[in-house]
Formats: C-alpha cells, sequence, structure tokens
C-alpha cells in the first residue's frame, strides 16, 4: 500500500481525500492533520466517514513521513513550515492556489506579493486532460481551482482548434462548499439559503488560471448560489466565421473521446440537455456542452462538476493514479446520483 | 405618534421588530440598539429596509427615553443595566426567555437559576388570544416563545374543554432562523441545508411554557428543518372518550371565531390541507389544525406560524395595539406568501 | 371602490393579484375566472388567502362587467373570447407576451406568427419609471416580462446616457414560480431542486422585449434556479471611453432618485453588496447596481426582482394607481423580509 | 456474471438500482422495462448513468429470461402479466407493497383488498440485520417499506429485549423522492418547496409493517419536508422501569456491532450527534441513535437512511449479495458525502 498524509484534513476538501483514500485499493492514510483539531477524531467533523476512518487529526509539526502528501490550503505563509511539511513525501500535491499561477505578475494581481516566487512554474499542472504525460513522472503537482478546471475543460478544445475569438466572459456559479468549512455570518444558513449573491462581479481570480490554460483574454464572473456543492460555468464566446454545431461538436468528441471523466452533454430531449452540476455530486466527472447560434456566431460553452471532487480532490487522486500507472479510475467510480 | 425603542435590533427578531414597525400608521422607531453595532447604519444588516429606516444603531447605554421599547434578548445577565433600560420607557414587551416562566423551579430546570427570581410571574403573558384582557393594561409583558405559542394555541382550546388525557408529546420543528444571526458552525450553509437536526430530542425547554399555558404534562422534541423561517408544531395526544371530529372542529371554530390571526385549517382537499408554516412567512397568522382517529382516540393538533413574527415581533405588535385601544391588526396585515 | 377582474387567478401571477388587490384600500374584486378550476374556492389554491378573499373562480364566459381587467395569460389564441373578455371593463391590463413587443417579426422570431398583428404597438408598456406619463390616460397596457424588466431597468439610464457599447450580454437566472403553476416532470421537485438548468442557453425570448426598449444588440441566456421566487439578470456591456464609476452611480440615481421602487445597491460591506432576490420576495422592488472594472471598461450590471411581483403583479398594479391618480405605492408597501 | 433484470425502470427505486447494479463486480444488468418509456435510452431519464449503462427500455411483455429479478412496483393489480414476469427469473425481489403484510386484514386496512391474499406471508423479508438466515435460499423476498426499514431496525433491538413499553409513536418525515417521478401539482417545487406537509396525520400505512415486524402498537404519521432524498424517524417510547442510558447503549451496539450499514450514533460532540440523513445520501447506512430521561423513562428512539437505497435498492442488493454467498457489501460501498 501508498502512504498518504494530508495536511489540513478538517476542510471540505480534505473530508473529500479521506473519504476517496479510504476507499481507494491502493493507498492508506497514514496521517490527517489539523492545527485547530489536534487530537480530535477525524470522523467526528466528516461524519459520513464513521466506521471509515479511524483516525485522530495530529498537529502539522506531528507529520510522519510518507510517500504522497495533499496540502489542502495555503502554506506560503509560513516557508519554513512549508519546507518541512514537504519534505516529508516524495510526491505533494498542492490543491491550494500557491501554486497555481506561474507568472508572479499574475499572482500578484489576484492574491498579492507571493512569499516565494521562485516556487511558480515548477510544479505539474493536476489537471489530468490537459497534462497526462507530465504527470506520469511530477513529484509536485499543482491542482487547480473549481472554475477555472470546469471552464478550461469547456474552453481548451475550441481554443486550441482556433475556433474561438480571443474574448471570453465567464460567469461562475458555485454552491456553498466552495466558502470552507470554517463560520463566518457571510455564510449562515439563513444568510446563505436562496441566495444569488454576485460575490466577484468582475475578475474572479479563477480567470487568470484560465488565461494561462487557454491563451484566451478572460473576464469572469461568479456567483454563490444555494447549494451546498456543484460548479457550474457559462462561458459566452464568438466563434470563428462559419463554424457549425456539428464541428464544435466533433471537436469536443475527438478531444474527450477516451476521457475517463468528461462527458459531451448536448441532449436534444429529456431534463437535462445540458452539464447540470446537480446529478454530478460526489463524482468525478466534469460535463461540457455547448449551444451555438450560427446566424451571429454566439457561443455558449457550459462546464458543471463538483467543486470538490473533479474541482479539487477528484483531479488530485487521478493525478496520483497516473503517477503511480494504476487505472486511473481507482477510487472515483462513484456515478453521482439522481435524483438528489 | 407614539415613539418606539428597541434593544438588541441587531439581530432577526429586531429586524422584524423594525420592518413591522415602519410600516405601521401609529408608531415611529426612535433609537434601535445594538451593542456590537453601535454606529453602523440599521439597513447595512436588515438589507430589505433600505428606503425604509434611516437609522444608526446606538449603544444600548444612549437608549433616550421613548414610550414603548422592545428587548428582544436576554437582559437578566446584568440587572443594573436591565434597570437603567427599562426605565426609559412606561411599557415594556420582553421578547427573551426571561419572564416566560412563573415558577423559579420550572426556570431553573430549563435555564439555571434566574439572577432575579422576584420578577418572575409579575409580566403579563402576550399572548393575545389568551390573556387579551390583560393584555389592554399590562407595562409589563412577556412574549413567549416561538414553539410554545403554536403548542399552545393548538392545544389550549381543547385542553379547556376537557377533550385532552393529560399527557401529550410535542415534535416542534424550526427554520435556521430560529438560531439567531450570529455565525457559528452548526449553522453555517453547507452544514445547515438539507438537515433534520434533533437538536432536543427530550424536553425542549418550550415545553415549560406549554405545561404552564395547559395544565398538561408535556414532552416536547425539537429538529430544526431546511427552511429560514417557520415553525411547525406537532402534538400527540389521546381524546377524552368518545370525542367525535365534528366536536373538535367545534371547539376550534368557537375559541378562534373572532380572532384575526388564528384560522382553523382541516381542508379535505388540496395541496394544504393542515397547518404548514410555507404559506405563513412574513404574516402574523398562526394556523391551527387536527386530524383524529375516532377508533382509537388518537388526537393530533397541529399548528403552524412564523417564528419570527407570531412566534415573536408580531405577538408583541398585537399586544401593544391591545393596549393603546388601536385596531389590533394594525402593522401586521401582510397575508403571507404562496408559492415562496 | 374600483372593480376588478382578474381572467386566468388560479397561476400564481393571479395568485398574486389577488393578494395585492385583496390589501388595496380603494380596489375589490369582483371576479375571478378559471377554465379548469370554476366553482372551486379560490383558496383552495391559493392558501395564503384564507380569511382575505373569500371567493369562487368563474368561468372565462361569466366574467361580468368591471372597471378594470387583469390578463395574467395569453389570450391571443382564441381572438373571439379575447374581444368578449376585453369589451367587459375600460381598462385593461395584459400580463402575458400578447402585446410585448411592437414589431410582428420579433414577435414571430420568438413566439411564431402573432394571431392579430394588428393589436401590436397599441398598448402602453406598463413599466412606470419609462412611461409613466404614457400610463396616466392608457385604457391598454402590456405589462413587460420578469427577466426584461429587471434588465431594461438596469440598462436603460446608462443607454440613454451614451454610455453603453451597443452589444450586451444578459444572464437571467429565475426560480421555479417562473414555471407556472401547472404540473410537468420537469418541475418536479426531486428533479428541479437544487438545479443550475440553462434552459435557454441563447436567445431567449426577453431578449427582445429588452432590445425593443434600449436599443441595444442584446445576447440572453437564462437558468433556472433553486428558488420559487426571484429573478436576477447579470448584463454584460463595455463602458464608453473613461467612464468613471462616480459617473454611472450618478447616473442611475438621478435615473431613480424619486422612484419609489427602484433602489441602486452597490454597498461597500455587508452581505448584500449588490441586487440580490433573496430580500425582494413579495416586495414590489427592482433593485438596480453595478460594478466597473476602469481599466478594460468591462461593466456588470445587476437588477433584482420578484418575479410574480415587480415582475408582473406589482408592475400592472402600480400602473393601475398611476392611471387612477393614487398613490402610487397603494397595495405595494411590503418591504420584503430578511432573513427569508 | 449473474444476469439482472428490472421490471419498473423508469423512477427513482430503479435508477438506483441501475446505479448500484453497473458498479456491481457480479452483476450484469440484462433488461430494464418500461410501459411508458420503451424504446427510450436509459440514460435520457437517469442522467447520472450516462457513459455508465447503454441501455434501452424494453416493455415489460419483452422481458427476457435472467438469474434474478427486481420489481420496483405493485404488479398485483394483473396478476397474469405478474406470473409472466416472476416466471423469467429464479429469485425475485419485490419492492413494491405487495407482499409486506402477512395478514390480509391488515393489507386490506391500508390498501384495500389484496388481489391475491394467497401470496402474502410467503415471500422472506428483505431486511439482512433482521432475517439474514432466511436469506441466504429465499427466492422470493419482499423489501420492506423506506420508513418502516428504519423505524423497524431502531426499535427492534429495544423492543426484543423487553425494554419497551407495548405503544410506541412514530413520526416519519421523508423528501420528495419518496413520491416518485410521476408528475403531480403536488410535486410541483413552487409547492413542495419549504414545505413540511403532514401528509400522513395518523395511521400512515408502514405502521402496519412496523407493528408485524416489532410486535408493538405503532401510531405513525408521516411529514413530507424539504429534501429531495432521505428519511429519518422519530420513535418515542416509554422505558421499562429503570432501564438506564448504557443498557440502551449496550443492546444496540450488540445487536449491531457485526452489521456493516447500521451504525450507532448517539455523540456528546459535534454537529452531528444523532442520526440524520443528510450525510447518509448514497450510502447504504441505516444510522440509529437515542436519548432516554432516565427520570420520566421517555425514550426518543431516532433511525435515518437514504430513502432509495437501504430504504429500497440497497437492502435489495445486500439481500442478494447474501443469497449468493458474496460479500454483502458488494456493490454498496459508498460512504455517503458530508458536506451535500
Amino acid at each position: 500500500m501508498t502512504s498518504v498524509g494530508i495536511v489540513g484534513g478538517a476542510g471540505y476538501i480534505g473530508g473529500e481525500l479521506l473519504r476517496i483514500i479510504s476507499g481507494h485499493p491502493e493507498l492508506e492514510i497514514s496521517a490527517v492533520t489539523s492545527s485547530r483539531l489536534a487530537g480530535r477524531r477525524v470522523d467526528g467533523n466528516h461524519p459520513n466517514l464513521r466506521g471509515r476512518v479511524d483516525l485522530a487529526y495530529l498537529s502539522p509539526d506531528r507529520l510522519p513521513e510518507c510517500d504522497v502528501l495533499f496540502l489542502t490550503s495555503s502554506t506560503v505563509g509560513d516557508l519554513q513550515q512549508r519546507s518541512a511539511l514537504v519534505s516529508r513525501a516524495k510526491i505533494v500535491y498542492d490543491l491550494s492556489p500557491d501554486l497555481r499561477l506561474a507568472d508572479p505578475a499574475r499572482y500578484r494581481e489576484h492574491y498579492g506579493e507571493h512569499p516565494a516566487p521562485e516556487l511558480l512554474g515548477e510544479a505539474a499542472v493536476g489537471l489530468p486532460e490537459l497534462h497526462r504525460e507530465a504527470l506520469r513522472t511530477a513529484d509536485s503537482v499543482s491542482v487547480p481551482g473549481c472554475m477555472a478546471t470546469a471552464s478550461i475543460l469547456a474552453l481548451r478544445p475550441l481554443a486550441d482548434a482556433g475556433m474561438l475569438e480571443s474574448t471570453v466572459t465567464v460567469d461562475g456559479r458555485v454552491g456553498s462548499s466552495g466558502s470552507g468549512a470554517s463560520a463566518g455570518e457571510l455564510n449562515l444558513h439563513a444568510e446563505r439559503s436562496g441566495v444569488l449573491r454576485v460575490f466577484a462581479p468582475l475578475n474572479h481570480r479563477h480567470q487568470a488560471e484560465i488565461s494561462q490554460a487557454t491563451g484566451l483574454d478572460v473576464r469572469m464572473t461568479a456567483t454563490g448560489v444555494d447549494a451546498v456543492r456543484g460548479v457550474q460555468v457559462l462561458c459566452r464566446a464568438t466563434a470563428a466565421r462559419g463554424i457549425t454545431e456539428a464541428e464544435v461538436r466533433g471537436v469536443y468528441r475527438a478531444s474527450y473521446a477516451k476521457e475517463p471523466f468528461v462527458r459531451v452533454v448536448t441532449q436534444k430531449r429529456g431534463n437535462y440537455r445540458l452539464p447540470e452540476p446537480k446529478i454530478l455530486l460526489g463524482s468525478n466527472y466534469c460535463d461540457v456542452g455547448f449551444a451555438l447560434d450560427p446566424a451571429s456566431g454566439q457561443l455558449l460553452l457550459i462546464g458543471a462538476l463538483d467543486n470538490l471532487v473533479k474541482g479539487g480532490s477528484g483531479n488530485a487522486v487521478q493525478s496520483l493514479n497516473i503517477r503511480m500507472g494504476w487505472d486511473e479510475s481507482l477510487g472515483l467510480e462513484f456515478a453521482g446520483l439522481h435524483p438528489a
């Protein structure tokens, strides 16, 4: 068995890593850290893991050596502690924004000055559909943001095929789990229930990742919606002259035909004709779809996923499966529920 | 105009008092206090009042004199401050649990030792349907709890008519606004959404109020449900031998025929045959209904209301309308929404 | 009292007309029709009106004469019946799409051939903020669509001021009540709960109304969200060169300073900084707000309202208040609830 | 591989059978029937199965022979068709109410006259925790109702231990998926969202199953809540004199220590101290817990499960695993999601 350590296991991404890894036939969890909950049982705040994960949280400074490490939140605020942590494992998956942008200027624009800009651009990108080859050998991997993943998977095939004009708007919608497990008045049930909260009216930080991955000029808005999980992105683009629906579908199908976790969804009938996070909760799928108005060239590209799985923990485990030469779907087989 | 002060205007009950009073033709708000938000605009945390209430919060120690005072939360923790506050007005409505129980022993069982037991039993009860006469002259009024109000209005007519065996169970369900506006992990949207949280499996504190008001032996459970507002109580009783459905309906109708805010709901058809908080949000109604199994004598009595209105602010304003000799419905005309 | 007839009173817009009119001091309901529910009590399917509206539905062919008529759904499918209906009243408010577009070609594009194109362009537009003068005397009024109203109120002041480049995208979000009260698998709770259903990926029909009202080239997408009521529109535009935030705010404030039901919402703090339908349910407000990125000229304009009130019944009643010379807010005073 | 046929695969229980069986290493789906959808793709109405189940619905009369058959809804209305169907397989799991009650009189009371009373009492009960031995060889199995399963698992150990007085009330709460996938105004999102709908105020039909399984006098109420999935039952009982909390916990633990899918949940801290369906969606767990007031002997027993899994499809597959001598958890490993 390959041993896994999770740094920051009290949050929701940490919980999903625990759920997935505890059901993974090749992995075992050797340590889970939390500064706040050190000494407490892991299933105390992840109650779905009762009878599944029989562990207590460790303080981060007691992290033992392990084969693989997952970092769930930013560690560049204390570079010395970061060094100590990453030295515990040969292979590290970083799910925080720390390493996502290669260009320090881009990072600065959205997050402020990077404390260790020399780290930028070194990690492989934990998005298997685009970086599978690099992931086979990478020991340092940065997993992209949830709305960035959905947008990149919706945009990239058409951008690569030269089918898009350069400016794209992205309208991201995300559930409350995207705000994390820490209390705050903004996320109280009474305040968050029923909202359509435009928390980033312009220039949401994920637009930098999407631009970096697609070469497009991206303008991104984000809205918190009344759901616990789920991301949906609506990317508005203008198709190059004369592109047809069949061509768009053809490019998507060619790109994703062999991908285990991307489905092209453009149905003519039924209640679920376009990508919809409702049916993806708990699964590692990213569904992509589109609509084209041939007369005007308007193109709407849609991506949907579970922000905590394909938008985080699932991408990380899929990347690890690739790194270890295992079946890429190991531990990620859950189909999603309908209805739910 | 009669001037009103609200002590503790940052919470949800305070917000509803502000909404109702700002639309009341005989009342004007002269002061709203909040220790935490002193100096901030009132519509900053009650955004529905933008353009309606143009006030800033005062520190409680700056409360001016006013005709009527509403206390929204407990003040017996600092009896000196309490005295200072209540001295500002001739008429005081206390919406906290401080004065709800007449018997110090009963209070102790649910809340601990009362800091000023001599206050108990002095205030009139702010439940117009039962205490209208006392409320015409009372200068100190204690408004009952939200689930207590619904239960008492469902139980009392039948208890008075001698139709109930003495032991009753109450199953209360309440939305997240009942937990107040203060942040806490327990009430995060991601943790509270979709729950059926049995937060009081036995002996919920409102059972003491219900016992006091009905003389019954009450056993109460409470569950937090996925709603922001709303209370529904299911009271299981055993009917005295031979009672018929027509008799139960007759007693209810006789009790509530002239009440402006209690409706007897036992429909034979339609989607809303029994009391349901969904259609009561924002209104001052308490709907009551029942089902009887004549063979076994099983009786289910149901009450529903908006916990922040008839379960708090609305009862207080209705009581004040009575005290001042105004139309009892002033400021409380809103019908509720359907669908919502 | 002015007598009112409602044709099509079984649906949700009909229900809101009934709620508002039953609380309006100058209006009385003389008839409510429903083909499907003729003979049944009105409060049977609008349970919030119990004790408020004591009427039964009439068959449309039994509609009596009345002073004012509201048509809640399309009547041009049977022009003879339509003539009979509108002949019953001097003043008619049509809340259906029948008369919303002046140009038959535009109508055809979204709804198919109009059965009576000669009716187009004759009615006044039931949007008081833009057409108050015409509404003072108009006897035939067409009330715009819910998402169109929010978009037009967000866009029009800036379009009039020449501040917008001509192409605008509109991302509309709407609750399930916008789909009406008729059963259908698509709108089952289990299928509709938690959705982000992109039911109109391109060219939603309301874009024709918005174009007509603003002169802009509008491209509209619409998504059904997990809410019963509420509309929010995100309009992406490009500001003319050099426009500042202060100028945008200035134009909005000048346009809406005297409007009783439009608020400009762009707060720097708090949980509700931009327009949000959650706090508007039951109210007649349309809140508008914006964000501007001066560097790129990106402008996001946001409108929010209750689709059944300001998006339908409320606009109609406000228009009638204007027609009759009454206070424009009569019957529309409800502030909205927070939290809800 | 063992071949499986599903009769009635268009509904929600059918969908969950398909999801579970398509991920089961020993089973393959050979046919799925639906009268209404014959000829249509299965993933058209179960969109979570896209890429997982590549089948079209068959008309029931074209059901081929298979090793195991699941019947998802009542078949006793047409006994000839029923015979034809069950003749196709050696082993049949019936998830409808048809065979759940052994006593025709009890059946009559809740469902009307049974068309084939000779079938009653013949099938084994598909509740592995109580009937594992019988299930090892049974070729005809009747799977209990969702609320019955939760109640029986909560009540039975204490009833067997003689710890309960004979009369018990059950307050069942259930999500909208329990009403099935067929359209109906009652279950429209706008009508069902936010409800606490007491659809069975007394004598819900599952009380007959619970009585049959426990020997207790059961009085059951049921409420539809705003959730898609999930059942929670609150069983109020009176403990025999002198019973302690430790004794109750001991009995539960002894009964369920070796059960793979029953967990005893009575935590002293955390947000999820008692059984809660929110964390069980998609899983095959039934969590049980309790609270005891030693002074009065009041006992509240709580059970929670996913109505479509442990309340139906999961119990059926677990029973089949037992029948075939496989690991009892095959195909049922999903842990449930938190948060969700």
